[in-house]
């Protein structure tokens, strides 16, 4: 009766209390190991840290401060492996690099799969990169220092080339002897890829395939001949909505004479399609890849140089509003009522705006269909237009009992609305077919659009009117 | 000599004719199937559409007219298959599945995994769905039902409850002689799941490794013990999230028992995952789902009742301007000017809350590091908003002349630009915390107080100085 067994400690509900349910990591989890590692007890932090995930550690950075960064990172430095490092914020990921010496740099990466690997060393400036490069294993260095020969951001920086091809005429007996034989092969992989003597992609077979069909039978009767081939200089962008739209697990990387030369999986591309898809809104606005762990002085210069932008635009928007002092000198009241007009116009073109980023960055929106989509915003301007007139129009009569007013800002309400919609539309359309990033540059031009519009639009109309107080 | 033999008709060849670099159908590629229907040549519509992948057939509906939507589907109506409608827009497909019977629309659920089935039949209203899920074989609609009992966009909507499911003391041997012998099971897999008696998952193989390990060897001695388990009422987002971040292909759906229900894999996830990311820029400026196919009335309304919103708030900020009034009688420039003041503050709130929605929205931002979040933007606003002082405090100078102008609007543009960013932080971390959606509120609440704050502190300072013409 006296010895009570208590109950062994459980990594799997440790797990659980150190996640909220939202898979975020608790803060007073957070907490609980940067007050052990400041106390000196790593060993308490360690305890803490070891039974997370890798993606989990990686958090478990980007929640700390800069400051404290280095001394979780010698506290909790046995953990600290590849796929960690792999999982985490660039700007992290470098702040913790800068303090390795290459050598462990080259360790860190000789544990991964190329495309891991490349993802640590590519941000490195020249003189570390080299240094790390040379402390690697022949074989290592050779396929990172081809990854890095590929421009930025594409297919070629994405792909691992570690990856499973196999010869048309091969039993499904033959490749189940050729992975069990070989240790050195990845496990990462979901599908094996067919070549040609030439070592050119025909085909694709589906790991579920070679499980569920006679050791007897050939490759060749088995695979699918039909695949999506990816470019090794592809851009990221156009991989992943590739991915996304075939719904592939992983995909042959092609050279530009047609060989094998790698294999990107899904995995990879999530983050991607994630990135890419949650960036319009940050362009949009401004505020450049929006990173919350940026250095806060290129957080400041990057939105800066909107800001500046805007700056212009807003003086071009105000020098319409001093054509017309005298108007307003007259009638203090127009001043009141203008910035509806042009606040409006601008919130109808942002919704406008949003629609048609979005519709060309998922591929919705191509030349097969412009002319529709720039009548069906029309359209819904010419609406919106129409109704939020009445209701100025309206409001202004009830509050002011002036006509000539109401009639004058209802109608300077319809023409902003409708060039905003006009803007809108037609603004990032003309963008892209510049090849000019609509996501970045349509918010200046439209916002300056409808800001002018409705200032000339409502005094211009007031002034014509005669109106006075 | 005489005879000269024609290259056969190569599928590949018409594919690259049909898409451009972007895999976009070309538009006279969509053009050529068109003008075939409208001629009744629906064999060579027939065709032209053959060689595409499901997931271009459902883009030439999504490009093709409402009105020519119908005539298209009747000529190539065989191609048409469940493949095609699970690719499809929901809007589009609404359309075409009101146009058939409810057996045809069984037939085609038929033929797909759960998921994809519910996809097709979870819009169709209560009366037609009972019909379609009465014409279907029991097994299907037991599954389909199953699905359906679940909430809209939850785990259960989106698992397939067709996957391999073996217990732990069989071989790997015995897992391949199952998946060899049983033609029925599904081949849409990428791991196996390890069950005990009581159908409770404890492991996961992934196919490769099954593929790499001797058949003697036991499956509960090569399986993966700790698994990321999807509870059956999560919320798609949440599932999605979690795919992202453990960087899954498969995983195990669990009922409130902990019993094994079903599978994810993630190539139902990845177009969550673009459309969660994607929608926020929709969200923040009201536009609804932003969906080009959604019937143009619907869209009106959405975006209606925004603008109304907003046209209150351009209200309430007019009414600050209104308090003003004799200050801009006695010196219309202010009114030139004041559009400066609050349009800058917009812009530089925008950006915050730009950031602070996408950090929250991919569990960047948790309670650990709000404070933090907090400061940094505190002296990001501080930072840019001196600087815009400056800049326009100086033009200010430059142009007109005088220093108390010129000090009034540089000390209202600081005053707007640190509230803009605490605006900008606070109201959407705010919003969270009560469970709102940030994305679609906050907007709202920031553009207020900027306006007015704007409006305020640039003319309100005037006043206080006495400023006149």
């Amino acid at each position: 009766m006296s010895e009570i067994e208590l109950p062994e400690s459980d990594s799997d509900a440790e797990v659980e209390n150190q996640l909220d349910e939202d898979d975020r990591l608790k803060p007073e989890f957070v907490r609980a190991v940067l007050e052990a590692v400041e106390a000196g007890d790593d060993e308490a932090a360690r305890t803490l840290v070891e039974p997370l995930h890798p993606a989990d550690i990686a958090d478990l950075f980007e929640l700390t401060r800069q400051e404290d960064r280095a001394g979780l990172a010698r506290a909790v430095s046995d953990l600290l492996d590849g796929d960690v490092f792999a999982e985490m914020n660039d700007y992290v990921r470098e702040d913790l690099i800068d303090a390795l010496e290459p050598h462990q740099v080259a360790d860190l990466a000789s544990e991964l799969d190329t495309d891991d690997a490349v993802a640590i060393i590519e941000d490195m400036d020249a003189d570390d990169q080299r240094e790390v490069l040379r402390a690697m294993e022949p074989d290592d260095r050779a396929a990172i220092e081809e990854a890095l020969s590929y421009p930025e951001e594409s297919a070629g920086r994405l792909m691992q080339r570690e990856l499973i091809a196999v010869p048309e005429h091969w039993t499904v007996g033959d490749a189940i002897d050729y992975l069990r034989g070989h240790e050195e092969l990845t496990t990462d992989f979901w599908e094996v890829f067919v070549v040609d003597p030439a070592h050119k992609p025909v085909g694709t077979v589906a790991l579920s395939w070679i499980l569920r069909t006679p050791r007897g039978i050939a490759i060749g009767d088995v695979m699918q001949r039909e695949q999506t081939l990816i470019p090794v200089d592809m851009d990221q962008e156009e991989v992943a909505l590739r991915f996304q739209k075939y719904a592939l697990i992983s995909a042959a990387v092609t050279d530009a004479t047609g060989r094998l030369v790698g294999m990107i999986t899904v995995d990879d591309i999530v983050h991607i399609i994630s990135e890419e898809a949650g960036e319009d809104i940050l362009r949009l606005s401004g505020a450049g890849d929006g990173d919350i762990n940026q250095p806060i002085g290129l957080t400041v210069k990057t939105r800066m140089i909107w800001l500046i932008v805007n700056l212009g635009t807003a003086m071009v928007a105000s020098s319409i509003v001093g054509l017309f002092q005298a108007t307003i000198a007259a009638f203090a009241l127009l001043a009141v009522l203008m910035p509806i007009v042009s606040g409006m116009g601008g919130n109808a073109g942002t919704q406008t705006l949003a629609v048609v980023i979005r519709a060309l960055a998922t591929n919705q929106l191509t030349s097969s269909n412009t002319r529709w989509m720039i009548l069906r915003e029309l359209r819904i301007a010419a609406a919106n237009g129409a109704m939020l007139g009445a209701l100025i129009g309206i409001g202004t009569y009830l509050v002011f009992g002036r006509t000539d007013l109401s009639i004058v800002i209802a109608v300077a309400m319809i023409i902003n609305n409708v060039s905003a919609g006009l803007g809108g539309v037609l603004v990032p359309i003309t963008l892209d077919k510049f090849n000019v990033d609509p996501a970045v540059s349509s918010a200046v031009f439209v916002t300056t659009l409808t800001d002018t519009m409705g200032f000339f639009s409502f005094l211009g109309l007031a002034t014509l009117w005669g109106l006075h107080g």
